[in-house]
C-alpha cells in the first residue's frame, strides 16, 4: 500500500486507460491469474458486489422469488434439448470429460453451466403438475462460464461472471408478460435506484434474441466513451422450453397445458463496470452510498501525545457503526493527506476528519467525494451525516442520468451517423428496413454501429425510409458501438 | 403441496429413513438431478443456508477477513505444484479438458477447484511484498466440486458443495498458530452459539491429514446414528505451500522470509446435515431461530365472513415484520390443522395462532415447535415472542449438548469397544500405539471404527497399552464410526 498513487490520466482524455488504472489501483480485480479471461475478484469489489447482490436478492424474494441452488455441471444431453440454445451457446461451454488420473473417464460430458436453463426446466418438469404449483418464481445466484471470443475486460467481459437468474413458469402467457414488466421494474429499483445508472430496455431484433427465446428484451447503458454496455435482459420464452424439457401442469379445468416461461440474468460483476464507469472520476472510484464496501471513513488528524482525538472519533464511530459501514483510518505511517488520497481513490463516499481544533469546537467535519464540498457540523449532528449520504446517493443520479440523456440523439442522416457513432457515440434513434443483411451492412461500415432494437412498450412510428438502403423502413429503432 | 404429508418413521428407530424422508418431504434437496452425486439445493434449504452463510461471513469479518472471489478453475500446473496435495486430491478432480465444438482443445487441462490453495496462493505470491502487507485474512463464499467414491447422501457428501475457505498468511508460525486457535473460537461462535451444534476439534493423526497441512485440527460431532460428522477443519500450513508457491516478505529486520499459513473450511451444506440431524424430531425439521429460513408463521383460523381476525393478523404481521422473519398463511384451501402440520414438518421455530376467541379476548396463542408447549400471551406483547425464540435458541443447544456428552465415553478392552463401536457408536477414548497399520488393522476388525486424533489442547497422558496391539500406548486418542 505504501506506494499506492493516483490515477495518472483523466477520465475523458482516455477512458480506456482511465478504467485499467482504476481497476488495478483501487485495487478491484486482478488479471495476472494465468488462465486467459478468468480473473480475481479483490475484497474492495467483491464488497460492493456483497451489496450490490443483496440488493437485487432482496428486491426479487419481495417479488415473490426464492433461492435455489442448482448443480455448475449440466448434462450434455439436457443441454442439447433446445436446438436454438444449444446452437447458440455451444462454441462457448467449457467441457468436463474426465476425472482423476487419466484412466477414468466420464461416461456423459458435462457443461459447466454457461446459464442454467437447460439444468434448471428439467427439474420443473418433475416439480410442476398442477396450477396449484404455479406460478413458480425461482433465483440462484452464481457464478457462469462462457469461452469468449471476444476481448476479455475486468467485469465488463470474461470467461467467468458472477449474475443471479431468476427462472419464471406460469399458467398463461399473460401472465409471463406481465413478469417481463415486473423484471423491468426490479430493474429499475436496483440498477437506477440503487447503484445509480440509467438504461433503456430494448426489445432485440430477432437477430439478436437470447438463444431460445421468443423476445428478449435488454437494458443498455451507455458507458463514458460512449460506447453502449448491455446490462440485465429479460427474456420471454414462451413454451420454446416447456416443450422439449415437457413442463406441463393440469389446469383447473382439467386439461394438461405447457407452461409459460420467462427469465431474468442480472450479472452483478458487468453492472459493476457501469459504476465504475458512471461515476467515477479523474480521482478515483466514486461508491454509491447505498451499496458502497465502506460509506464512510473517520480520519483522525493526531499530535503527538493528543488522546483526545482519537477518544472522540471513537466515540464517533460508535454513534455511527450501527447505522452506516464506518471505518477509521489510524494508521501512524501515513499522514492524513496521504489517506485523503487513499479513500478518494477507492470511492468511499463521505469522509470526517477529526482534529485538534474540531474537538475544542465540538465539531467535525464532513467532506464529500462526489463534489468534494466540505462543511462543519456539531460533532452530535448524526442526522447531517445521514442526510449528506442521502444527498450524494441523489447527485449520482441526476449526473449519471443527465450524461444519458445528453448522450441521446436521433439522426436521419447515414453520413452524420458514421460521424457521431465516431466521434460521440450513445444511442442513436434511427429509422431501419428490419432486414438482417442491413444491419450487417450498417455494423460494416460504421466499424461496429449495432441496432438495439426498438424501446419497449414506445410507441415510435417510421414515417421514412431506412438510413441505410433507403427502402421503407420498417422500424424505429437505436443503434450505438457497444462492448 | 396437496399431497403433503409427515414422516412415517420415528428417527430413533432408523434415523437413515428419517433423514430420507425429512430431506424430501420438507423440500430441502432434490435428489433427481441426472448427474451422480449432484443434487439440488431447493429454497427452504438454502434459505437457511444463505443465514448460516451469513453467521459465518460477519464472524469471519469480525476477525478481520475481507472476501474475495478467485477463479473455478485451476490450470493444471499450480494445481501440481505441492507434492502431497496433488496426490491427496487428483482422484478427486473434475477436468474441463475442451472447449466449445469438438473441434477446440484447451493448452492445459483445467481443474475444477476441489479447494483453493493452488489457485490463491500464486497470487498471495505477487500480493505479498512486504511485513506491511501481513498478515492477509481473506476468504471466499463459494462451491467446490470432488470426485467422490463414497456414497452421496444430500448435504451430507456430495460431489458438489458450498462452503466458505479462509486463506491466511502471517509472518511469523506463532501468529498462525493463534489463527488455528482463532478459527476454533470462529467455530465455536457460530456452529455452536447459533446452529446448535456441538463438536470437539481433534488434531488428526499423521495419515489423516488435509494433503499439504503440517497439521488439521477438525472439529467432530455425533449424528443421531452415533456415527461420526466431520465438520469445519483448520489446518496449519507451516511453510508447505509458501515455499513451492514463492510466498515470501521482506520482513521489517530487512530479510526475505517465506510466509507462515493457515486455511480454514466451513462446509455450510454439510453443516446444515448436522441441524436437521440434531434438532429434528419424528414431526419433522426444527430449525434454530438464529439460522430459520422463517422464525414465526402465523396461521389465522378462519370463518367465513370474518374480517376481524385478518385485520388482526395483519395488525400483528406489521408489528413484528422488522424484527423478525414472519410469514402468515392464509391459503383457504387447507385447514388449520393441515397448516400445523405443515409448518411443523418444516421446522419453523414458532407459530402463532389467531382465532376469534383471539381477537375476543386481545390475545394470541404462541406454539413453541421444539417442546410443543402452548402459552397464550397478550397481543400486544411482542417481548414475549422475542423471549421464547431466545429459549427455543437455548433449548435446542442444551439438548444437543446432552445427547453429544451422553456419546462420549472411554473404553479399555478391544471387545468392549468394537461392540459398543456396532450397537451405540459415539466417540470413544482409548489408548493408541500411534501406527498406523495398527489404526488400518483396528478399522478392519471395527467394521469401520476410524481415529479421530486427540483432543486439542488438552493434556490426556498414555498410561497404559494400546487398546488393539497391546504394545506401548503413545497417545489418547478417540475412534469413531464416521460419514
Amino acid at each position: 500500500m505504501a506506494e499506492q498513487e493516483g490515477l495518472t490520466v483523466k477520465k475523458s482524455n482516455d477512458f480506456s486507460e482511465w478504467y485499467t488504472q482504476i481497476v488495478q489501483k483501487a485495487e478491484l480485480a486482478d488479471i495476472r491469474y494465468n488462465v486467459k479471461g478468468f480473473v480475481v475478484f479483490r475484497p474492495w469489489a467483491v464488497k460492493t458486489m456483497n451489496n450490490m447482490f443483496k440488493v437485487l436478492e432482496d428486491e426479487l424474494e419481495a417479488k415473490g422469488h426464492v433461492p435455489a441452488l442448482f448443480p455448475a455441471l449440466i448434462p450434455e444431453s439436457n443441454f442439447k434439448k433446445e436446438s436454438e440454445h444449444v446452437e447458440g451457446f455451444l462454441p462457448e461451454v467449457f467441457w468436463v470429460t474426465k476425472v482423476g488420473s487419466d484412466v477414468e473417464k466420464l461416461e456423459e460430458p458435462l457443461a459447466m453451466r454457461p446459464t442454467s436453463e437447460t439444468a434448471i426446466y428439467k427439474m420443473y418438469s418433475m416439480w410442476i403438475r398442477s396450477w396449484r404449483d404455479l406460478p413458480l418464481k425461482i433465483y440462484q445466484r452464481c457464478q457462469v462460464w462462457r469461452y469468449e471470443g471476444k476481448a476479455t475486460r475486468p467485469f465488463i467481459r470474461g470467461r467467468e461472471f458472477y449474475w443471479i437468474e431468476s427462472h419464471d413458469a406460469f399458467g398463461t402467457e399473460k401472465e409471463a408478460l406481465q413478469q417481463v414488466k415486473e423484471d423491468m421494474k426490479i430493474t429499475e429499483n436496483t440498477l437506477y435506484k440503487k447503484f445509480g445508472i440509467p438504461f433503456i430496455f430494448f426489445q432485440r431484433p430477432e437477430h439478436d434474441k437470447f438463444a431460445g427465446a421468443v423476445h428478449t428484451y435488454a437494458a443498455d447503458t451507455i458507458m463514458p466513451d460512449g460506447r453502449v454496455l448491455q446490462l440485465p435482459s429479460t427474456h420471454l420464452l414462451g413454451q420454446n422450453f416447456s416443450k422439449p424439457f415437457d413442463v406441463k401442469f393440469i389446469d383447473d379445468d382439467k386439461k394438461e397445458k405447457y407452461v409459460w416461461q420467462t427469465c431474468y440474468g442480472p450479472a452483478v460483476s458487468r453492472i459493476f463496470a457501469a459504476v465504475i464507469g458512471f461515476h467515477g472520476d479523474d480521482k478515483g472510484l466514486v461508491l454509491p452510498p447505498e451499496i458502497a464496501a465502506v460509506q464512510i471513513v473517520i480520519v483522525p488528524i493526531l499530535k503527538d501525545g493528543d488522546t483526545k482525538v482519537m477518544k472522540k472519533v471513537d466515540d464517533l464511530y460508535k454513534k455511527l457503526k450501527d447505522k452506516f459501514s464506518v471505518t477509521i483510518d489510524s494508521r501512524k505511517e501515513y499522514t492524513p493527506g496521504w489517506k485523503y488520497n487513499y479513500w478518494e481513490l477507492k470511492g468511499v463516499p463521505l469522509r470526517i476528519e477529526i482534529g485538534p481544533k474540531d474537538v475544542k469546537n465540538k465539531q467535525m467535519v464532513l467532506v464529500r467525494r462526489d463534489t468534494g464540498e466540505k462543511i462543519i457540523a456539531k460533532e452530535t449532528d448524526v442526522k447531517k451525516v445521514e442526510s449528506m449520504l442521502k444527498s450524494i446517493q441523489n447527485n449520482l443520479i441526476l449526473k449519471a442520468d443527465k450524461y444519458f440523456k445528453k448522450n441521446i440523439c436521433e439522426i436521419k442522416k447515414f453520413d452524420e451517423l458514421k460521424n457521431v457513432l465516431e466521434k460521440k457515440g450513445g444511442l442513436i434513434k434511427i429509422e431501419w428496413c428490419g432486414r438482417k443483411d442491413c444491419a450487417d451492412d450498417m455494423k460494416e461500415k460504421t466499424n461496429g454501429g449495432v441496432i438495439r432494437g426498438k424501446i419497449f412498450d414506445k410507441e415510435e412510428k417510421p414515417k421514412s425510409t431506412c438510413i441505410n438502403c433507403n427502402n421503407k423502413s420498417k422500424e424505429v429503432v437505436y443503434i450505438s458501438k457497444q462492448y
